[in-house]
């Protein structure tokens, strides 16, 4: 697999997007990294960061000439902006997408047979609180997973070329169906976002100049922006629900133990989830 | 407030031990650092990081001398501790500790009216999930909040001293009343604890290697050592618990608003968290 592309068109040039374009330009991966936004400033900022060569306002304009179209903004706005390119693409290129769930663009992908692209979804696993072309970073991806969820009629080509991207990007692919992804990615990822947000919340502004880096470590990502994880959160409803119940229902054994003064319990369950948290390191 | 102590006995050379003892050491604070422990290894170790300049495990036979005694031990060795400690200790010697609990360590000491020691406790908001004096830092204190508890009956000249005492170790000195130290800590430390803890245990094995850097933040504090949380949590199980139910029903809030497909709701409640999360910095 040929780990070059004459035109890469990258679509929402954020963090992830612009990440995505300083390591295809410092690793001499593409001749043309063309950004499409509906910002001018931000559009500028990656330009001007070297994320990509040329900008445009204009999406059928800016994924014409493109051999690969990569989609890096917002989950909701995903389903949509598929169409559009799928409308303006030359037959048979190449699509993706970095959106924190998949089976419902996947889905949404999939109902339509007659596609001049191809598309195989794609989750980077990699992210930040900040946003933007300015957090953005060539290493972003490096070492770090980006999931595939290719569907059974996804032709293996289709995955293997998108494989290609990623890992010329620096990061290792792992390929899981649309659904087990957005399972596995409750727990992983968008239930903590739920839990460090319900935390932040419920602190007390009294107790917030008693706060160390325990709080700040847990409480973190609750600083994402809400428009974003809104998306995520509603496009994973009944995962995300049902891993909520698990860690209310985990809070609950730990503050039983904790008000029956049992010692022994509480240090079972502590011991549980520092293992849990020991086998993934600092 | 002269900032000088001839001799500091530190009971319990670990983490919070061994950086006071860096930090009286580089800042010429001191001119004998008595580290007084159970393990001759631990003890051994801080002596060799230069934390302290002599150690024993004879307690009463290291306090004798001291001048200022910290006990920076587990919460639950602490009142059994400062009893022996005042059975030991020249009239008048200052006592403080560094648990991260404050009524019940109080309570024990004011319980006795006649001590031979004079005891203000005292809670450097510092920390780590690591343990040891391997991981002790001079500048463990710097710029962080040490909270002392005095009561009403505390000598104001002893507060003062003990007050001096950690504002040498560059610490910023707060007074708080046990109980309300007790309650703000259950929510700035305590319960995000356990809800670390939770969120740990609740993962399943499957979803691990799709974790990132939010799961990480999120669990960190969960790989601190058992023993030493079941200490803090027990001992104030009461002001955990209710803010545990707090944590919770916002959990449900969040939860309801995602099942519910209520977008407005949502954003919400991400952007109270946001806001509560941003006023602390990163």
């Amino acid at each position: 697999m040929t780990a070059h592309w004459p035109t890469v068109t990258i679509v929402g040039a954020g963090l992830i997007g612009g990440s995505a374009g300083l390591a295809l330009a410092s690793r001499r991966l593409a001749d043309r990294i063309i950004g499409v936004g509906r910002s001018e400033a931000s559009l500028a900022a990656a330009q001007e960061r070297g994320a990509v060569t040329e900008t445009t306002t204009d999406l059928a304009a800016g994924v014409a000439a493109a051999d690969l179209v990569l989609v890096a903004t917002r989950v909701g706005m995903i389903p949509s902006l598929l169409e559009q390119i799928d409308a303006a693409v030359r037959p048979a290129t190449l699509i993706t997408d970095a959106g924190s769930t998949k089976a419902s663009i996947v889905a949404a992908w999939d109902q339509q047979p007659n596609r001049r692209g191809r598309f195989v979804g794609s989750h980077p696993l990699a992210g930040s609180h900040q946003r933007g072309p300015q957090a953005a970073a060539a290493d972003l991806f490096e070492g770090r997973l980006t999931v595939l969820t290719p569907t059974p009629t996804t032709p293996p080509g289709d995955c293997e070329a998108i494989a290609a991207f990623w890992s010329a990007l620096g990061a290792d692919v792992l390929e899981l169906p649309p659904a087990e992804h957005d399972r596995l990615l409750a727990a992983a990822s968008h239930a903590p976002h739920v839990i460090a947000a319900a935390l932040a919340a419920a602190t007390p502004a009294a107790a917030r100049r008693l706060t160390a880096g325990g709080w700040r470590d847990t409480t973190r990502i609750a600083a994402g922006d809400p428009e974003l994880w809104a998306d995520i959160l509603l496009d994973n409803a009944a995962a995300i629900a049902s891993q909520l119940e698990q860690v209310t229902a985990t809070t609950d054994h730990l503050r039983a133990a904790i008000e029956a003064g049992d010692r022994a319990a509480l240090i079972r369950l502590l011991t549980h989830a520092k293992e849990s948290r020991d086998a993934l390191g600092s």
